[in-house]
């Protein structure tokens, strides 16, 4: 198997943008991606788009071949990967595969979603997709409501109080405060989240990642070529992905991601590191009770004590352990497509020492984990600086 | 790279199918080709899954995780591949790669669509998603008037005719008259061809593939561990893939698709075949002229020459070359998401021996061709019995 490594990365502001399409959206992050990669188009072999819902979003699906059309690459191989909000993390594991395989040599890996074209209702109902259609969502069931019973859960069985939850997003919204390409620029208090409209007892509005137009790229090599187009590539070292039952109720445990800790596993044990090597990570809250779930699942912190220790700021910027250093979806947004690839982005930029404000210092690996619906798709990627 | 082969295929009975779901169907199909391959489920570590329109058709998205869920194979990692009607040999090719780069070892392919759910216009529109939503469909287009213009463009430059055109579908019928899976398992002549309704002129009712629902699926494994479960593992000996523009209108010629030329060349220089050397392929048959592009792009027929060949018998079962022996996606039918690998399961039939009364004789490669929307991506692959 070939080694692989990140030698350029790019995204749009994300937000709620008006002006702009999908296309636009995605041409930009692709394009920016590959100026940093300081690649020509035609060196670009492949192209592997991670979108979730644009069918029922903007009427369109297809959209590996209008990407590569777009960003003026054909004939380039174009291939699209769903795995629902885990999209663009499955995305890149499929374009890490194609050059592992040898198939291809210089290959985009894009995530993109465009949620602001419809309703706030028929965006939901197209979320909706993500979970089991036939037995959770037509009986009423939306993403809010699933995971409160996951928090509510959480909360009986480890005494996870909402003010940890609530300090997830606090926290968040304060690295995102220092990265120009987030949907939130602003700060925000415990009190604030507390005070926010209840959504799905006991998530609120500030419990909630936003809907969010946006897209993130990066470009992919052979590690053996990488260093012909930049001093700092990002080797993948280690990738895993599981899946577990698409409906909520089927689960073994609501309060454990069982797809996580397999794909953790599996990229764990690929990289030859553990939790205690990683100090930048940037994990899948959808809500903040994700992240707790993702810091316990993936090893951070034992179960049950994700709450007590993000309170505690164990997960701030240069703590203990930097989790979501961009933002996460809730203070960066979560253009569900693109944000599996948004992380590596991130990452990418924190192993570089391109983070800027939010640059954590004395990190050697960095690990992503996207999350597909409730827990049904789980995929973690870990990263190291080859150079 | 690591040789890949297949081991192990399946499809549900293609049709109008009211009494069962898409979960029922890929489940039927998945576990067919297990049970071919003599595997367990839990060897299975990858699932690939092929749907275009899940998302509008039946309200779901993240088909992948609900596939394995219903294969009853979780925790397996599970990943969606869409690229409109060639959603199923992406499907494939992505599969073929992950098996090649040695990150899996058994792999289930599978493609599958539910169409029969929503009305037949709502179908239409969801289908029109493989084209260019906001300069194509959004302006009235949709896929029988798009190849409409393709048909008129290769009857004024070629002096094709319907007669011509309508032989396509009188073959087709014949080879799906002797296929237990096909939709449609009557005869028809070129009279009731031309006689039939007219969609988009020149293109008629049975000019047009069928609105189908059903899934197919196929078991891959490294050659060298192929032998282990089968005397007549079937190796993919190339593959090929490439995009174009989404829209027709951008296309350099209407008669051509060039996306199949260059992912032809790419299959029959990997496998170090040409076109002379196969004597049974699948191709894309959405309408009828589609498959008169399809012979001739791939290299059988010169350009222009598919009609007269067609209607001169030269491309029926056991002749020159034989074309679509399932029926195509004209007599087998075109659930959208599973042709492309229904593509790969008859060419496995064939190569091994197993395909009845429609038993090619001699054939020792055979070829797949599948393409997306109006021609933006096309796929090829070529197959060799390995025994």
């Amino acid at each position: 198997m070939r080694r692989v490594a990140i030698i350029g990365v790019g995204m749009s502001k994300f937000g709620e943008v008006w002006e702009r399409g999908f296309r636009e959206l995605v041409a930009e992050a692709g394009l920016r991606a590959i100026e940093d990669a300081k690649v020509q188009g035609e060196e670009i072999d492949a192209l592997f788009g991670g979108t979730m819902a644009a069918g029922r979003l903007i009427g369109q699906e297809h959209i590996a071949a209008l990407i590569a059309d777009y960003m003026g690459i054909n004939p380039t191989a174009a291939t699209r990967v769903e795995d629902a909000c885990a999209s663009g993390g499955v995305a890149l594991r499929t374009g890490m595969m194609a050059v592992a395989s040898g198939l291809h040599d210089m290959v985009v890996v894009g995530g993109v979603e465009k949620m602001t074209d419809v309703a706030v209702g028929d965006a939901t109902s197209a979320l909706g997709g993500a979970g089991d259609q036939e037995w959770e969502l037509f009986m009423g069931a939306t993403f809010p409501s699933l995971y409160a019973f996951i928090a509510q859960r959480h909360m009986k069985d480890y005494g996870t109080t909402e003010e940890q939850m609530a300090a997830v997003a606090v926290k968040n919204h304060a690295n995102a405060s220092k990265n120009k390409y987030a949907q939130y620029q602003n700060e925000i208090t415990i009190e604030q989240v507390m005070k926010s409209k209840v959504i799905a007892s006991p998530l609120k509005l500030f419990d909630c990642s936003p809907i969010t137009d946006g897209a993130a790229a990066v470009v992919l090599c052979p590690l053996d070529k990488a260093k012909k187009y930049t001093d700092t590539p990002i080797e993948i070292i280690g990738t895993g992905q599981a899946s577990d039952t698409i409906a909520l109720h089927s689960r073994e445990s609501f309060t454990t991601l069982k797809a996580t800790k397999i794909a953790a596993k599996k990229a764990y044990d690929m990289a030859k590191v553990g939790p205690k090597d990683i100090k930048v990570a940037e994990v899948h809250d959808c809500f903040t009770i994700a992240e707790l779930l993702a810091i316990e699942d993936l090893g951070f912190f034992k179960k049950g004590e994700g709450g007590k220790a993000t309170a505690n700021g164990e997960t701030a910027l240069n703590s203990k352990i930097s989790i979501n250093t961009s933002g996460g979806l809730k203070g960066c947004g979560h253009p569900v497509g693109a944000t599996g690839v948004k992380q590596a982005v991130e990452i990418a930029w924190q192993l570089r020492g391109d983070a800027g404000a939010r640059q954590v210092s004395g990190a050697e690996y960095g690990l992503t984990q996207n999350v597909g619906g409730s827990g049904a798709t789980a995929v973690v990627h870990i990263y190291k600086r080859a150079d």
